[in-house]
């Protein structure tokens, strides 16, 4: 049986792969496609790699007719997105790709976003859309909240270990290297190819990230208790795929036993054997996230590498893995498309 | 019904390239694997991107039981391939990806190859796998020889257009611009990121690249009479893509209309509308190649650009979708993954 | 003795590269720096790598005291330009980078730029700055208009032939291959580097790029006769430099004899042995000019492949050298900075 | 005065960096040049990019009349060197580039590398060229030992911080983004710009790369007990730059104020504004250090992130940078080449 599929915000990144995602999924069907300020035209002409594909042309979202479709991917900027899906038909499964239900605590959402939240009740309702950890609440829900990308991968390596208590939780940090698709389809200078390519630099430092918003909420659920990670993104010379860093006080080899054990029967997450770590090239285009622990040569420490594509396991993919639960679909269908390397 | 693939030459590129795309094939199984030098180890090892996959180990080829074996990729280096597909089962079906049989001519061979061709019947046997234009050929051949990438590239380009007789024939240039993984995984200085990256430069110019020797068998065999083309490659600091800038003298819209006329039912020759041209970017990752048709401010010349993935359209892909035609499958089975952008 | 000089927009790559070249030039001092809408800001919050050095803050144009000031650099946006350049003061020695006075015809401005120009007395006034083919109008001139950068690749490989009669002046074909830089610092889509990078495409072919004024201007004046070339710019993904392949019909011996020769005394210009041919790495950063020819298996064509960088060659470094000559300076002062490799 | 300068090692990424750099040096002349394997060749065919330059061929080191040197830049690799140097005329001065003469205890040199030591004199007798913190020593020194690219980002971000005893000693984490050219011009799969383009990965982790080396020994030396740090390097996409972020448990701005006092005379080494944190963008091409502190939302946390050029600041820049103060020439001569952005 296939499922009517609409996107809306098709023209940005997160919003064209899960087209292309979509394309080879053998039960979902593209009904329609919404981008405001280029609606009327072809996909083709704002994407042109997805040429070969037949597609609705680009509507504003209150053209759409709802009533055919049966489930909505919402790939909206954050603060449009409440407003949008506060309008949606209430029978409309819906996944969202925004920020703007990650966070259960309306106070936590003022404070990392610095507005209050016009869509309390939604805000409520909606699931945490990690979806190894949360996948019977995924299967039951009508909303799911895609996460960060960078949460995610921050999360896939330490959730494990604070739910095994083998870390020490007040000294967790996590220095992350992100591509710069992760950024979005954002006119500005330093996404520019003359000033990012070959070099690298840090941003949103110091405790100021958004994404700690979700660290917290997810890890202090997780330790029954306030956790507060140090976080450091960096952006570099690469299209896609992240890595994360993550600095952890504990014994390594039973963080690597940790983490295998919770990933055993995981399709999409590869614990690597001890002592080696991923590399981003290795799953770019894909859903998969590969992870990878090793000591130190002063006992206690370890280090847990984990390393994802931020459009696809980071944010389109999930929110298909997502959507196959909600509609009753194997979990991994549409989604074992090998990366693609070199 | 799933057919036993064998693939020998694994721990390259095109092999590599070769198991990404048989991994989401649904009918084709990969049986055995083969790589001299690293034999026993695990793909895993060789190519960690493939991690997810359950593959047999590398083995040597005279290890591989072939009576298992419905179909062999050969992607082994050139030279070497002509020796080791002479002592393959003669009942097995072939597609190679190495340039020993793409030329029918042991003097052309010689000339372009500089050494005497040691398997001369093969040479015979073989068919050329451009696979739109063979495609009855390929369907009844045991052998088949894949075309170099740059030579698929020209030839998707011009091939109609000399058969239409719409050009001149005595003033074809193609100016061809390469990413670097069709050099290979060889280790050279000037394949290393730090020196590759960031710069240009042309190779193999002034009539040389090996490649036009295609180029003439196959451009002279269509129009009946000798045909030689000028053309320059240059590398460039991308990992896949070619796009080839064809210069010919002819009527724009009349060669646009001959490339329309000439792809419209093919489901990965994709042409522009007249006026637009191609971008690398919106291929990369797949079996599909765009062609963009513009004129001059001066009347009478037209230039052609053509855009495919050397990896995939340029030799894996369009090995595979030679083994489809020849195993009796749908030709694009397994071929139609979206290109992967950004 | 040092001249003082003023740099108006300098918040540019090419403003920033004048920057970075007169920073260790032993003759030249800033003593003014503009640009209008981060008047007030410092040249190291717009530029944080020119952090070292001592710079007047940026102004407003009409901030600037002229009346210390022996020379301005005007790297203002085209029509823009003309409008400023008009109000500066009538003494003061000015060298332009856009695109305003390097049309001698107001016709084929309006053409070229689709519009009239606003200032034909300067236009008329103004002298074309390819350095090594005007020293001593440059030398005598109070307003300089620095050529393209497409424009001085192209002129570098051809001029000579041209004037020497060694080439059919009917058959000239640019194949350009452009870095990104030259696009400046503009916000659009396919400059950022999720777009860019990892791949290539043809822009403004067909005979509509606006240095195609300048290549006819020029050319024909040679000639004494008119000469149209054919041309294709492609962008590619790297920052900076410009390598175009010419080609030519005409005995590439004598093509390289004739370019050779041309050149033998120039400090920026040098020709490769023959057969040998330039990499756009090897001059990046620095205001040299490599050349290179390579004849065809068929007799009577020649390619001739030039490369220079953009921002240094291109533009910023043939503005000083154009200023040396102005300011009475020894033309290659502060210029021999060596290329940055790898 | 012109001081007569040896490169012993020229055909490698230092040795070529040191000629660009002495290009520009107005009180050095390279006298002679060494490559074992390409002896007899030019340096233009070795690097093209030096193509402008009048330098003498490549020798092979005991064809070297060292009589008419005055100071000999040894750019060999480890190991080798010390049996290089050890036959070296006792008077020559010499400034080492490789591993060789970094660590001052023998037994740490075999614990580093692998294998005992064998010029232990010479070793005894090094100078440890961190300029900066080293300037009596090696104005008075005959062998100056260059530090490690890494190792000497990481000792601007600390040294400074653990002298003045305002973090803890027992948790410093260096985590380092390198960029390819440290790897040097070596032929490596992972080194390929097919590979290594657009993506990153650890490497050396877990406390097993040399430089902690000398971080042991000079962080120790400093505090007068022992210390040792976390560092996990990572390899990224970019050919020149080393960003490293180090984290330090410390009040934030007594640590951004102890930098800056540390600095505030440095001509090379720029401390940011608080909260700024700088870009390896930014010194590319240069021998500038950029520094930025900034704090944590947690009070107690610091992190300093440090910029340089591996191939200047990191390697040879500093070599001259020494050179300078050995031949008693102004340590920031041909040193001021601003950095080259974009």
């Amino acid at each position: 049986m296939t499922h009517r599929i609409a996107i809306l915000g098709a023209s940005g990144y997160t919003g064209a792969e899960l087209v292309r995602l979509i394309a080879t999924h053998p039960s979902m069907q593209i009904v329609a496609l919404s981008a405001d300020r280029k609606a009327g035209m072809a996909m083709a002409e704002v994407f042109p790699f997805l040429r070969h594909l037949e597609l609705p042309r680009l509507q504003k979202i209150d053209e759409i007719d709802f009533s055919g479709v049966d489930l909505c991917f919402c790939a909206l900027p954050h603060a449009t997105t409440q407003e949008v899906v506060a309008k949606l038909p209430r029978g409309l499964k819906i996944v969202d790709l925004s920020a703007d239900f990650r966070l259960r605590d309306p106070a936590d959402y003022e404070k990392w976003y610095g507005q209050p939240h016009a869509a309390q009740e939604l805000q409520k309702e909606a699931v945490y859309g990690l979806t190894e950890f949360y996948r019977d609440e995924i299967t039951a829900a009508r909303l799911v909240a895609g996460t960060g990308c960078n949460a995610a991968t921050g999360q896939f390596a330490l959730r494990p270990l604070i739910a095994a208590g083998c870390i020490d939780l007040d000294d967790i940090l996590i220095d992350l290297k992100a591509g710069v698709s992760g950024a979005g389809r954002s006119l500005k200078e330093n996404l520019l190819h003359a000033e990012l390519s070959g070099g690298t630099h840090a941003y949103s430092a110091g405790g100021k990230h958004r994404h700690l918003g979700e660290f917290d909420q997810e890890f202090s659920k997780i330790a029954g208790r306030p956790v507060q990670v140090q976080f450091t993104p960096h952006l570099l010379p690469m299209n896609r795929g992240i890595l994360a860093t993550v600095y952890v006080r504990g014994d390594a080899k039973i963080v690597h036993q940790t983490l295998e054990k919770a990933y055993e029967s995981e399709p999409f997450l590869k614990v690597l054997p001890f002592g080696l770590l991923p590399s981003t090239r290795d799953i770019a285009g894909s859903n998969f996230c590969h992870l990878g622990v090793i000591g130190d040569r002063r006992p206690g420490l370890a280090v847990v590498v984990a390393v994802l594509d931020n459009l696809t396991k980071g944010s389109s993919g999930q929110a298909i893995q997502n959507a196959n639960l909600m509609l009753g679909l194997p979990e991994s269908e549409g989604l074992m498309l090998a990366p693609v390397f070199p």
